[in-house]
């Protein structure tokens, strides 16, 4: 078991009718003067902002709107969320939606705590935050996993690249996690999350560690669950309880905790897929099935074991035949699992037609924002990600 | 799912060769004058605090030294530390050892924050906490799990009474985890802290709720590990992965994690240990598997279902038979396990012999400090209590 450092405190507040206690945990946080930053029209038309500036006038707690946050999103946005922090005092940002708003509460935090500095330089790593207003969040979206997490992508649209930055500091002070909140999700955004929320776990559960049992065991309980789970929602998109064990799946999946003992995971695929997302708008969830299967025939030999336990203890799948064969089966039953749901397995599938210089293009960007190479299972260099993207062509 | 608050926020610093950081951990969480609470000379003699000393002075650190915590953590040291407390102006409490140094280190930080009040009368329910001072620990045995847990248990020993109290104010700051501590820990004391670990868990698993599909698969997942390396210990109890990954499952048995979406939990073994390590002095774990087998056979007709899905996905006995003989074979199985580390299965192999008075004052007390009763699968009452104590004896 590898060494880790594991700090996941955010406060999860989850279930019905929680949502009318933001208020009170604004005011828990010591937030007086909050950022309110959202996407879609879909939580003005549902209500759900009204209930959330009546709880906050209760408990006396000013507030100032940013809406219009898109999937994807932009660092514009984020720049006039910093401005409108700077105007209005902001002390406290609340994210209403998913990943998007979550990720760009996150990057407008870090950006009015450092006024002085350009919050995309974070992005590209060439400096740390030493500092970061509070954050929380409504979460309306299983998916990204952000309302527990240090990470936030945020895409430059003036030169499409998509960059990621994690951060202790950016972690939410606290989740109010609805599930209810969910009910009424398109079947493509739902069906993305839960290929997302997936991918968060099979990134870290695809590592060339060892002896991490009770890693290992957390993370293919909650892989079998959320394709159950996800299964059920096909056919009633309204049921509560598999809604609910989603959600909290997804939060589980990004919080760090299917992580630890490993060498960190192997995210390759996230850092492929950001590629095509930032190039295309296409939806993330959908990108990663899309990149996955060409992303494990590439690499499955090279830890075999690794890949027989997924296709046995998670995909359950007929245990005979070589390590190869139950491999590839394992593979191949992922992939059947992301048509029963709708998701596409290839690019064609994602209808996404990249020429050769795009592909080459994306794979240039990759070795940029992956300093060179990124993977574990095997360090995926420019090269190979060219290959992969080829693959799923 | 029942709706939940989780709150784990505790940093952990798991692994070799952390120990060198503790002062590093206790200046980022802003301690300058540290009372170090400890129980066994182990800590001495293997050279823990001299090294723990040495980090400290690095950071220019202050501390006192407060050791003699005994098993069953007793009141009258708590009022010790308290009083070191304000003689030395005290702001930070690190504990080194396990449940019993964590423990006595929560119950001194409520006392120093909040001067004027008996400490004691948290512990009857009478008040609550309204602060705490910052706790951490260098743990070094795996079994309470109260390095992130809200909870501590302290025994009045002038009225035998051994009384808990929860609160999220005590949530320890950081823990560093380093299994290598628990290397050399004694057969009696790995066992019976690996059956605490497990019964934390139980205690959450055996409940009423339903529709807790990920909590059930991690509950499951964490149980079948600590017995498959508890088994690996027994041979070989240097063995660091084994170790390891007990180590780690005793913190997530007790962090809440696998209480998420149930009604809270059945927690009526634990109370009726209470007051037989209370009354005893026993070892908190060997008490529980003492007294789990008989609660498990007085009350499994009120939830078979639980019993028997506990039977095959954790304890894997053969399927065949009505719900109770699969029930009950589930309950042997456990019995079987618990023999296999040499823990005992009633009071009997405990080496405890109460008389029918003793029973009875027992079971008084269990309604005393449970006010009235305690279960979620049954209530437990005074009666119910007298009966289980009869059953185990």
């Amino acid at each position: 078991m590898n060494n880790f450092d594991y700090y996941a405190p955010t406060e999860v507040v989850f279930g019905k009718q929680t949502k009318n206690e933001v208020g009170n945990y604004i005011d828990k946080y010591g937030g007086k003067n909050v950022l309110i930053v959202f996407g879609s029209d879909r939580v003005i038309k549902n209500g759900l902002i009204d209930e959330v500036k009546e709880s906050l006038n209760q408990e006396n707690i000013k507030y100032t709107l940013l809406g219009g946050v898109v999937p994807n999103p932009q660092l514009s946005k984020v720049y006039e969320g910093i401005e409108l922090g700077h105007q209005h005092n902001i002390d406290f940002i609340l994210a209403i939606g998913g990943g998007s708003a979550i990720d760009t509460a996150k990057a407008i935090a870090y950006g009015i705590a450092e006024p002085d500095k350009d919050v995309w330089t974070l992005y590209e790593h060439t400096r740390q935050a030493v500092s970061c207003l509070p954050v929380a969040s409504i979460l309306t979206i299983a998916a990204a996993g952000s309302e527990t997490s240090m990470g936030s992508v945020i895409t430059n649209e003036v030169t499409h690249e998509k960059r990621a930055y994690d951060d202790n500091l950016a972690r939410p002070k606290f989740t109010i996690m609805n599930p209810e909140l969910t009910l009424t999700l398109p079947k493509y955004q739902t069906n993305s999350g839960i290929t997302d929320i997936m991918m968060h776990t099979m990134e870290r559960y695809f590592t060339n560690g060892s002896h991490m049992e009770l890693t290992d065991a957390i993370a293919e309980g909650l892989l079998k669950t959320v394709m159950k789970n996800a299964k059920i929602l096909q056919a009633d998109p309204t049921n509560y309880e598999a809604r609910a064990e989603i959600m909290w799946a997804g939060s589980l999946s990004h919080n760090d905790l299917t992580r630890l003992g490993t060498d960190g995971g192997d995210f390759a695929t996230h850092m492929l897929e950001h590629e095509v997302s930032g190039m295309y708008g296409v939806t993330h969830g959908a990108g990663l099935a899309a990149i996955w299967p060409s992303w494990a025939r590439y690499v499955y030999q090279n830890n075999l074991s690794r890949f027989v336990k997924f296709a046995i203890n998670v995909m359950k799948v007929d245990s005979t035949g070589t390590e190869s064969e139950i491999a590839l089966k394992g593979i191949e039953a992922m992939e059947d699992f992301y048509h029963s749901i709708e998701m596409p397995i290839n690019l064609k599938e994602l209808k996404v037609s990249p020429t050769d210089d795009e592909i080459e293009i994306m794979a240039n960007r990759f070795v940029a924002s992956t300093g060179g190479f990124k993977g574990s299972i095997k360090k995926i260099f420019g090269n190979d990600a060219k290959q992969i993207y080829l693959m799923a062509r």
